[in-house]
């Protein structure tokens, strides 16, 4: 499991006072980013030297509670799945101990053409060693 | 069915060229902001004479296709389902007659403590009448 | 001058309960991509056509009064001067008759490198006819 | 001088391959909580415990350079001057050790009420302590 922690800042608020629905999806994203990194890659040298691009096809969010100002997230991600061009997460945010969102994502593997794209061999490798 | 138009701004790209997922949340929200306004209330007369919050609970996307800066997106929303203290809705995006992105929502209404709340009866029957 | 106007959503305000300072930067650059837009460009055809994007090279921004979650707000765009490949804009925003928001911008054209460029004669002569 | 370090992820980016305008007061604002952080106050208790709120007033940017997809950033923030009901801060962000971004920022103290609010003085002290 990929384990990435950010802090709540105004940006990510709106005026009901806790974190914009929208926003769980910019700190999942983050990490996202950096569960590629850890596994290897950047996204640069992956567009540079493979043409490739990962895209969301599908999310399923559930809002169990609502984050606030200046809180401490922990954002768990699992590799459920890997195929040839596409990866199945499951990414939950964690206040503390406790869940207060819950995702289940697909992501798809595309080339600059928008086309599907194999995942390069050693991080289709990588993912494969890290499936939860 | 309510329809909603935007445009599509640099704010809502990325550098991958087109919008970024996150943002067709946003999109939607505007929608559901103003379908409350059509439906005769707004969310400021509902927080402050009702005490009553609207929060999504959960949401199911497919991303189909992607936007593109300065494109025209049309926002169809409908209501599929009302209960005494939640909403579910269906809220898809089309450019021109292509549909790009589908999704399926659950709402609840909250009070400032955070409790499912009552929706307030004009506002029930008001959105009862307008199922789709 | 130019007018254009934009309503505040959820997504555009933070817990304080007003918009998110960084956000009116938003509303402004709208603003001006529909003003290209009424000066018969768009900035797609400026760059696939003349491989010019105009980018934000200083901003003077006074925060005057916070706008609110549903607040109409009109922005007023002013081209104070236009050079080969610059251009200055006053940008404010206005709820109702009450000035919040006064921006002073210097804006450069520039090509796919980062170079500046000469803005097309035919977008700088209507810049020029619509000086303030 | 305080210094803050991001990573600048697809959320912050636009269509033009670099961070989006508005984004760079995001990351300076940022900033600015984590420097009232090292202070000893947090936002929460700045408003719990004193009804104080920091809002900006006046900012002057100037955008050096672009940054881009994955780059890490560092936000350098000076207090300059502290009086009884503000401050004034240069925010500087840096790219290595390339100075890309440049800011100088007025933000007011005030309570619930928006007016201005004297800052609480061992916050005040600490501030006067760290003038660059």
């Amino acid at each position: 499991m990929f384990n990435f922690t950010i802090k709540v800042y105004y940006e990510d608020t709106d005026s009901g006072g806790v974190v914009y629905y929208a926003n769980y999806l910019k700190f999942i994203e983050r990490a996202r980013t950096n569960l590629i990194f850890e596994l290897g890659f950047t996204l640069k040298s992956l567009i540079e030297d493979h043409d490739c691009q990962f895209v969301v096809k599908n999310i399923n969010c559930n809002f169990i509670k609502s984050a606030k100002l200046e809180e401490i997230l922990s954002i768990h991600s699992k590799i459920l799945k890997v195929k040839k061009a596409s990866l199945e997460l499951e990414q939950n945010i964690l206040r503390n101990e406790e869940l207060i969102f819950k995702s289940q994502i697909t992501i798809v593997s595309i080339n600059s053409e928008g086309k599907p794209l194999k995942i390069n061999r050693l991080l289709y490798d990588k993912m494969n060693e890290n499936i939860y």
